[in-house]
């Protein structure tokens, strides 16, 4: 009996990563779960599809990294451990070399975000990556958008703009940065970083959490919608990275580190009294009132999907 | 401020179904779901494409219904109770009519199966459903494709063969059978009834189950390695509706109910001592060896997405 090309899809995804928490992985009806007493359990699902999240020749290896690390990174925004992973796969054909470029991704990235796949599905159609990811917080113990209070500090993790910029150099040849700062800036779109750590670190410390995947203006806007509040972000206290400060328009790079999406940093309010846990900085202040302040403009949307 | 078409998607969908496991739905980065103690989660996903899985003018309400039918149908089979979905919707443009359709149909089936609408991703592209959803069962206490042993008896719910009659017959008149039969298998194929209660009394009974969506041979394939055990099918024996009785091409009647899918029934073992289930038919025994025998012949595969 022939190989079907379903046999040889479950092949290239069987055995990707392990977790004392998954009882059935691949291969039944549904994957089982079962975690400590007094856990919460998180989920999160996010789509990518060709032509519109990325270009239908991109790198296969970078679209399933990608698109895990987006997804892993909203269980980093809750806080959330990290559990285990299911990918819809919709492919138009089964191509054993993409596939095996693709399953190098998943397996990458299901190291990196110690995601282990525990499910999904395959069909045939338009390439599109659907990831849920399934995370664990103590029960009560986890971030949201919604509790901002007044008085807070804003803050951010890491730097804004690199993948924006990234994802712009990736487009063409710019000879005007140097090849070390174009390979920092491309690998910030390519290779994304959840910041799993902090968001555990944030729980209990943080009032309110969001991951910065729309661009730092976007998302600023969705946490004050959900937290009733107003933000103030000082545009000069914005961190940005050595790379994308070499960059010889300034008025571009800042125009990235405000609009920019996919940094997958953490944008999060503080207390007072709590201490800004290290490679964060302080971009602004919570408020009474609604909209994201800055530069004298108030930004009051979000993304939409429908018009990008 | 012109409302954009991402909250207006939004909009359709907040606030389908709801469940006391839920801590946080649709809008955070992700949703919270806690269990008593001493439950399992259960989780499985499952994409519907457009001109694959179903015809790109298609009822946008039957599309929804289906596809999350369809993945509940995996919580069934594993006797979950069912806890909550996600919806992942690509769509090649935000038509109101479109949504406030398939919107209808996410309704009826969160209400049918008891699943709140919990989360979800909407992105632009060619028209892919992944509806993915949880469950629970108490710890250790869940059904799966892997226990069947040698005695056992083979068992299926309801009848089979009556959906794939069904989307036959909804491709084009055919006048030898009456409307009320026609009727009563076309519903079979678009309002499928995941055996959600009977999938939960199965717990602690039934050795192994699947559902049965890819065809009564395929999925019994699937159990039988997962199990590692033969399977043998009494075609005589396979539970029939009075309305495929009533079609007048009995080996095409038969065929359906041997390798039709869309059925979602249950397909399970029983030790020989447990009481069958109403509404449920022994169709064959559980034996040592390998693959599916019926009418001679000897099954070993299941369905293969990328051959159909």
């Amino acid at each position: 009996m022939a190989l079907g090309e379903f046999d040889l899809i479950e092949r290239y995804f069987a055995q990707i990563g392990a977790s004392p928490s998954v009882r059935i992985g691949v291969g039944d009806d549904a994957a089982v779960l079962e975690l400590p007493a007094g856990h919460a359990h998180l989920i999160s699902t996010d789509t990518a599809v060709s032509g519109v999240h990325f270009l239908p020749d991109a790198s296969p290896s970078v679209i399933a990294y990608r698109t895990i690390m987006a997804a892993a990174s909203d269980l980093a925004a809750m806080g959330a451990k990290p559990e285990g992973m299911l990918l819809a796969l919709t492919l138009p054909e089964a191509n054993p070399d993409w596939l095996a470029a693709f399953a190098e991704g998943v397996r990458a990235a299901s190291e990196q975000a110690t995601l282990p796949l525990i499910g999904g599905d395959t069909t045939r159609g338009p390439l599109t990556v659907t990831v849920t990811v399934l995370g664990s917080a103590p029960t009560g113990c986890y971030l949201t958008r919604g509790g901002a209070k007044p008085g807070d500090r804003l803050c951010v993790s890491g730097t804004l703009g690199d993948a924006a910029a990234g994802l712009f150099l990736l487009g063409g040849a710019d000879t005007s940065i140097s090849s070390a700062d174009a390979a920092f800036l491309q690998g910030r779109f390519s290779q994304p970083t959840p910041r799993l750590a902090l968001g555990q670190t944030l729980r209990g410390v943080a009032t309110a959490a969001i991951d910065v995947s729309d661009g730092l203006l976007a998302d600023a806007a969705h946490l004050a919608r959900l937290s009733s509040v107003g933000l103030t972000i000082d545009p000069g206290a914005i961190p940005i990275s050595a790379a994308l400060r070499a960059y010889p328009d300034p008025a571009q790079a800042r125009e990235w580190a405000l609009r920019g999406g996919d940094d997958y940093e953490l944008l999060f309010t503080l207390p007072d009294h709590a201490v800004l846990p290290d490679d964060c900085t302080e971009i602004g202040q919570v408020s009474a009132g609604s909209g994201v302040h800055c530069d004298g403009v108030t930004h009051m949307t979000g993304y939409d999907h429908f018009e990008n």
